[in-house]
């Protein structure tokens, strides 16, 4: 269970609009912890619309499937409406430790 | 400017309780950004209090200095006052792109 990588999901949500967000959101909480290689996941969004979204992979497999996924694809078409701003990153890890 | 390092400190805040957090969280904030090897920084907080803290590093040098920076480690003293639960994980990248 070691993690492997790191994606890093930064965004700002559109104002006054959900659009079916909050159901393909949830949803897709559920689909991205079937993918084999998901660890978990931790998601933060506040009173200004910003939001981070950390999640943790056991290795780029598991990335690349999510990156494939049918319903995470369909959702990523509608993200125009979601979202003024986003950014994702992916950082693959060497070593990680408690300070 | 390469990042090097990430540190993720995520936590959950203490209800109805500033007791000299905001003031002090704005000045750790301008005190970081003089350590050499910050690179930068995201934070969000919710309305439950729960907050993810993202800061990008260039070098181990630079988190180390962080960790022995004086009023850094004044608050630290102060930490169980203002957060109910927090946890702190340094991450070394090896590499990083965007999908």
């Amino acid at each position: 269970m070691r993690v492997g990588y790191i994606v890093i999901f930064t965004s700002k949500r559109t104002p006054l609009n959900d659009d079916g967000y909050q159901d393909v959101a949830a949803n897709l909480e559920q689909e991205v912890k079937k993918i084999p290689g998901f660890l978990n996941m931790q998601s933060i969004r506040d009173a200004d619309r910003n939001g981070i979204t950390i999640s943790y992979w056991e290795n780029k497999d598991g990335i690349m499937a999510w990156k494939k996924n049918r319903e995470h694809a369909t959702a990523k078409v509608r993200a125009q409406n979601w979202y003024e701003t986003f950014d994702v990153k992916i950082w693959k890890i060497e070593d990680s430790w408690n300070p």
